[in-house]
């Protein structure tokens, strides 16, 4: 049975409880991210911190502890629960209060809440074989910038791709591609430029993408940060995703069309191996 | 202390809690109802029970119990808690599983939590005064007519409108109005027309709404179910919201521009008083 953590305590998974109360619950208060877990180390911890200011910050809400707590309590769970390879998972919520519209006073303290989730992360099937998506509207919210718990759409449309046969879901506005339902999308043209949306508003600024296009840079790939069509995706010579913990993964089918020849793309595949192994390196 | 119902069991609100893996929690996978109590009885419970059963259609799950059965829980928690004024909270999710966001199978049951609050319905002081509101962009995502727990914009502009002195956000899209942060939003224009916006994905379809719609054809005012503009609503007459627990509420101020004598208005009192008066006798 897995430990995780509610607000100072480390609990067995029945006993992790929040209030009916928790504006996570009644409002979507909340925010999160995901840190995975490689070796029983967590990889760019500092990055997803970052992000977590910066989501609390936009939200108007305070950090409820410092950097240095929360990375000894992802920590005592990945060793409590002996992870070796999978994901540590936080959530913050502005607490629990008699349901309100407006938020609650600076006396009421915020939620915190940690667990972990093993995965394959290494030896990932869907790597292997790479994934089908298929296209939908995009109809979230105007700030995918925050990462808010706010992933109803995220999820019906994940549902979608599966029940279409397919892995995931990329999501379009006005015509043009936005992300996956929890990762970041690329395309690879056939004159070999990564193009991949540039960061505004309507999408995450995903830690691994910001990762990956550091290791393209480095091995020489021209990076274009724009925002790509549908037919440009189906025209491309390859496709990925990033995320956390599918590191990069080749999409090798868009709506049933296969992308290039239809196998996991030389890019994908390289910009991989690069990133695992300078997670690894940098890991803590 | 409160009594308040969670998955079959009648609970002290301090021990009234959900699992941090619920995808109420998790995804703000989940969908609510709140009916108003008047006399210790409910208003237009049916009205409720036939959204309710529209949203979580819409979302693909299925009933957790009969409508009858909610009914006796509904009563139940008035009972106990010995409400004569105020509202029942209903809030149902997709239950608790590892998180994930491919929804979880059948056999995950659905979680199901009722709470009651007292608010002073009838001796409104907002009423008497009349609401100040805000004008503010609709970030929302594009299926605003389920009612879903995503309600973080809606805190926001509710707290950005307080931050100003105001009391409440009117949402505007592409230069229409679509709704307040928690009820529908009419005018009424200089010839006496009743105009508030039609039904679509962008608004809640109040079941407040159609009630006081009835109303206002009850005595004999016209009633224009279209979108209307921000500069609209500063010339009209009069301007008013609906909504479960503030019934009828007068709007005489927007963006800090009094509506029409900046005094709450004749239609809006008299759909109150008609609409009090229906509620009352049909209460349950």
């Amino acid at each position: 049975m897995r430990t995780v953590y509610v607000n100072g305590n480390f609990l067995p998974e029945e006993e992790a409880t929040v209030s009916v109360f928790d504006r996570g619950f009644l409002f979507a208060d909340a925010i999160y991210e995901v840190t995975s877990v490689l070796d029983g180390k967590l990889i760019d911890f500092s990055g997803h911190m970052t992000r977590l200011h910066r989501s609390l910050d936009a939200l108007g809400m305070a950090m409820p502890m410092k950097d240095a707590d929360l990375l000894a309590i992802h920590r005592e769970l990945v060793s409590r629960n002996a992870l070796s390879e999978g994901l540590v998972y936080l959530q913050i919520s502005r607490g629990a209060e008699d349901r309100d519209f407006a938020f609650p006073g600076p006396d009421v303290p915020p939620t915190v809440v940690l667990f972990t989730q093993e995965k394959q992360i290494i030896e990932s099937a869907l790597v292997k074989r790479g994934q089908k998506v298929i296209t939908t509207d995009d109809l979230r919210w105007r700030r995918c910038d925050i990462k808010t718990v706010q992933l109803l759409w995220a999820s019906i449309v994940k549902n979608e791709a599966k029940a279409k046969g397919a892995d995931d879901a990329w999501m379009v506005r006005d015509g043009y591609v936005t992300e996956g339902s929890s990762n970041n999308a690329y395309i690879v043209t056939t004159d070999g430029t990564i193009v991949t949306r540039d960061i505004s508003n309507d999408i995450l600024a995903g830690i691994t993408r910001t990762a990956v296009l550091k290791c393209a840079a480095e091995i020489g790939v021209t990076v274009e940060e724009r925002a790509f069509t549908v037919a440009e995706a189906k025209a491309a010579r390859e496709a990925f995703s990033t995320s956390a913990t599918g590191f990069v993964t080749p999409v090798i089918a868009i709506d049933g069309e296969p992308v290039g020849d239809g196998k996991p793309g030389p890019v994908a595949a390289r910009l991989r191996e690069i990133y695992i192994e300078m997670s690894r390196a940098a890991a803590i």
